[in-house]
């Protein structure tokens, strides 16, 4: 009897001492990839890398300049919470030059990468238990992010009907059927590349205010836009969260630095949230950073690199059998069916990582219910490398 | 009747668009100090900045070396999610050199400053409502992080009677009365200066692991220890979660770079975590704190530094009329009482600010209870601006 109490006692401990039930997010896959993708490489082995969306480009010569010159100094303290002053600056005047937006400065937070954006965003402005609309197939941190603070993604599955597109019914439909408290968009979107028209945003965001529910922008692949017309959602509504980054655009992935517009009420909120989580983004990337907005003209060469990459994928892709692609109106993803090949696409995958040398994402990654018929090519890498990839796949899939 | 429905919803649509209740965890008042203090310069003030627990010295001569060769590069991309190996193998062997402990490196991980260490190892070991015992006086980020994510921060007030430490008999106490899930102590500690003697520290843990507590030991303030002798918590447990960073004895709060040592059963939970709140560390930071662990020279020199301080200080201090400081085992801070000239030190220290330009942050930050009668003051920054503070500071209360 005495051992049966011990016992008990012991696997009560033992089980104390076990991860949390919310750590139980799934692992963004692209991460993974890229992780057996390396691991491939250092065992001596070439990989084409289309798995990770981010720039083959360094950061602008403008950037590294202003942070060479920096070093010199070496001094970089915490700054405050929300960024230094010349940054917060640089940003809003972008709005002004870009979309001939007035956006105070006040308004403006600079942040540790749009990763910090999102974590700030949901924390200040939802509890545990709301529930956030989002497309499926979507960037998988959102819904991952949401579940580990305690907050219910809500994935609404969008397809051709709508041009892959969350609208105003989507939104009104879910509403009713369980109240939400916030929408949650990327235009251009990730993993598909697809950008909503003007109307279709103003639209659901008229229908987010008609219904008192937050708006979260992702803008991060502003800037990368091939087809149609990109607009802010502060065009439309003060109200709205806006996150966007120098990652892509600016290629700054590796530097961690990225921005958002808050509505008013929101900024004492995220600062202090900021200070407590955060401290202060790194000083360095918010240096280069700011440096970074006078670098258009470099951008924009990346810019027409992947430009040409798109039309190079959007030859040769199908001409290899993959016979649906979805449109690519920015960003650099092809979200690419596998049909012909393969009803699962993270073995098509990781087959084509040890047979061809290539690293891309699956789509389970973005999509658990369809995702396994999709496959995402990043071709934000170089050109050359971009045809290689295509041939080596040719011969593979011979 | 019309227009009272629609004033109701109104209401209510207007009700939803606020900050989440979560969001109101207190400011971070050093932050705020250093706003102010920051401010003030703006206008052509001159500030004596001893409010903000940041070494005055720029980084490591080899890390800002290592810096600068990486920009001729300049490709910074995502990292994995737990860091560069390079960098995780040498904080593995300053494990080895420092503490005689062997750590495997897969169970190193870099973070985005101690601030995300905090962060994930609070979501990979705590689900909302779970109690976490922390000393008061103590960090008050721990409190407003743990209380952003749902998490009850129990704190635990300690005096003189312990020598400020936290105890394996407060400990089994505040269990006894609602069982706790963990238990986080820094040693030395901020604000105090204190560390935990080995005996003390030993028994703590020996607790945690009987009644099945996490425990997390930050250990962000080793290296800088001027009495007593520093102890790893993994010298007496492998279940603990140890947290550290590169911007204290290494110089580099604002490169936001920090680590963590944690369980086997937490190794991929935190992987998967990172991989959706942050992606990556940011990988310059990664590439100069791996050379900071070469700069021991420099590094100990900038300690010597901080010790000259620390007896200007305790030399002056009571002379000045500070009548009762804590013992200052390590770190960089002076924990005073200003009893002989106030009741209230945040209006203290507004007031030093203003009229004797030396900023400060006021103990209600670190201690909600008592925390109206103590000041903190760090002694980081450069020896001659100390001894001018404390000139400034006699002046002033004379």
């Amino acid at each position: 009897m005495g051992d049966t109490i011990l016992d008990k006692e012991q696997r009560q401990q033992t089980a104390l001492l076990q991860p949390s039930r919310r750590s139980a997010v799934d692992a963004f896959i692209a991460m993974d990839v890229m992780a057996a993708a390396n691991r491939r490489e250092a065992d001596g082995g070439r990989v084409i890398h289309m798995e990770v969306g981010q720039p083959g480009a360094p950061a602008p010569k403008r950037a590294l300049d202003a942070a060479r010159e920096a070093l010199v100094h070496g001094r970089f303290g915490y700054t405050e919470a929300c960024g230094i002053p010349g940054l917060r600056s640089a940003i809003a005047n972008h709005y002004r030059l870009t979309y001939g937006q007035d956006v105070p400065v006040s308004r403006v937070v600079a942040t540790t990468g749009s990763s910090a954006g999102f974590n700030l965003a949901f924390l200040a402005a939802f509890d545990p238990g709301d529930r956030i609309a989002l497309t499926a197939p979507g960037y998988p941190a959102y819904r991952n992010i949401l579940k580990a603070l305690g907050l219910e993604p809500v994935e609404i599955e969008v397809g051709p009907e709508t041009r892959w597109a969350l609208t105003a019914e989507h939104i009104e439909r879910a509403h009713r059927e369980k109240p939400l408290k916030g929408v949650l968009v990327a235009s251009p979107a990730n993993p598909t590349g697809t950008m909503m028209t003007p109307e279709t945003l103003q639209a659901l965001i008229a229908a987010c205010e008609d219904l008192g529910l937050w708006f979260v922008s992702d803008e991060i692949y502003h800037g990368l836009v091939y087809a149609g017309r990109q607009e802010t959602a502060l065009r439309h509504t003060q109200n709205a969260i806006v996150i966007n980054s120098f990652s892509k655009y600016y290629c700054m992935t590796g530097w961690r630095i990225g921005w958002m517009v808050v509505p008013e009420v929101l900024v004492r909120p995220i600062e202090r949230l900021a200070q407590n989580l955060y401290i202060s983004p790194p000083y360095l990337s918010q240096v280069a950073a700011t440096a970074a907005f006078e670098a258009r003209e470099e951008l924009e060469a990346v810019k027409a690199g992947y430009a040409a990459n798109r039309n190079l994928l959007l030859k040769r892709l199908p001409a290899i059998g993959f016979d649906e692609l979805l449109p690519v109106d920015g960003a650099f993803y092809v979200y690419a069916s596998v049909r012909r090949f393969s009803n699962d696409s993270h073995d098509f995958a990781t087959r084509m990582l040890q047979e061809a040398g290539i690293a891309a994402t699956p789509g389970a990654d973005f999509d658990h219910g369809r995702g396994h018929r999709y496959i995402r090519f990043s071709f934000a890498g170089r050109n050359d490398e971009m045809g290689e990839a295509m041939d080596r796949m040719e011969n593979w899939l011979k």
